[in-house]
């Protein structure tokens, strides 16, 4: 091994290292957000929408890497596909942590009324979709394509609770019309971690393109042909 | 010029004239969504949610050739800028289309139902997301910085008007609950049209970024402190 593959090694081990870091963050800011809403901690959510500096600088650090291991490292193959993926995987990263601030702004409104009712489905979504940004990222620095495949699967499920949290507290508010306002804002939340698990998908298959070149974004992970998940893409194409 | 200059030089031209391509035909599906929400024609729904296949093609052409433009041509300063943003932009015009299947979703359970209103304020939010759009791919193209400022301005705007309808939505709600169902996909219609004009101010930082070299995404653009831009990056401000 040379100096200069010697540099690349220990720059891309860095920028793994940065990754899992801006990811601990994000994952963090959801699970605070969800928690302060359960515990109807207004001040929590304050701090949650006050604080998303921190994720936003590793965020530019990471580009900042990216851009100069491509432009000074020139790296090729293998290595090339991992610095991409590390400059969308920082992308989205940094949504995820900007839905945690409107999962807190959407439940400081919700705090305002008298709890719609005990929150059970929604802390679970969070929980799963969580676990999803987690494994993506364990993914990602193991280059571990079977778990990756993982996370693309239990995004049905995340849809499937959204879809069910939907129809409840629409029959909810049919039922208690005075009581829409905070019923409405449940909804919201619900498609805020929605999000956060299309993001976590996002994540897995950059993982499965750099480890393998084989492009899986439009569809090839698809359970079956009447699957319905509603952020998923179109049709599978080869690249690489 | 040597040869590999002008092979570069070929090579970005051409993702240019993908990206635009594939910004037409993003921008074409929203206003193909809206208009046939406006006009209650669930068979032209169908036909957006069945079609993003062209799309999500285009998207995995650009990925191609930037990944080939990487390992080959190994470009450095503004031509390496070019071709990690050309990356982004792909990404966010596939999210685009993607919000456009979403729309035509919600509109075809909105049509199950008589109208709740005319439909102003959410054409109207769709032509500026579509507007913004274009002006990001022209700012893009064209490498102005002026143009793709003016772009994120127009994103308080947007952000405006999906506060209005959310507050005038909630409002009819509660004076007629029994009409909550459909009123509620009006919400979420204005969601995913924000979210549209999100993608086209990703678009403009990328372009900022670009030309200059200069990473405005953390909130440096923010034309003042009072700025209510729910998604914006940086610290963000509570909504409504």
């Amino acid at each position: 091994m040379n100096k200069d593959t010697r540099h690349l090694v220990v720059e891309i081990e860095q920028l793994r290292t940065d990754l899992l870091a801006m990811g601990r963050l994000a994952e963090e800011r959801v699970a605070q957000a969800m928690g302060s809403l359960v515990r109807r901690d207004a001040e929590a959510l304050e701090t949650v929408i006050g604080g998303d500096a921190r994720v936003d600088r590793v965020q530019v650090e990471i580009d900042h890497r990216c851009f100069t291991l491509l432009a000074l490292q020139q790296p090729v193959a293998t290595d090339l596909r991992t610095v991409v993926a590390a400059l969308k995987i920082a992308t989205d990263l940094e949504r995820v942590a900007d839905l945690a601030v409107n999962i807190a702004e959407a439940g400081l409104r919700y705090l305002r009324h008298p709890p719609v009712k005990p929150l059970v489905d929604l802390p679970r979504m969070a929980t799963l979709a969580v676990k999803m940004l987690n494994e993506a990222l364990d993914a990602f620095v193991r280059r571990d394509v079977a778990l990756a495949h993982g996370v693309l699967r239990q995004d049905d499920w995340l849809d499937g609770l959204r879809g069910q949290i939907f129809r409840e507290t629409l029959t909810f508010m049919l039922s208690q019309p005075r009581r829409i306002e905070p019923a409405t804002d449940l909804i919201l939340i619900s498609r805020h971690l929605e999000r956060i698990g299309d993001h976590a998908t996002n994540i897995a298959e950059d993982v499965i393109f750099m480890v393998s070149g084989r492009d899986v974004r439009h569809g090839a992970h698809r359970a079956a042909p009447d699957d319905t998940g509603e952020r998923r893409r179109g049709t599978p194409v080869p690249i690489l």
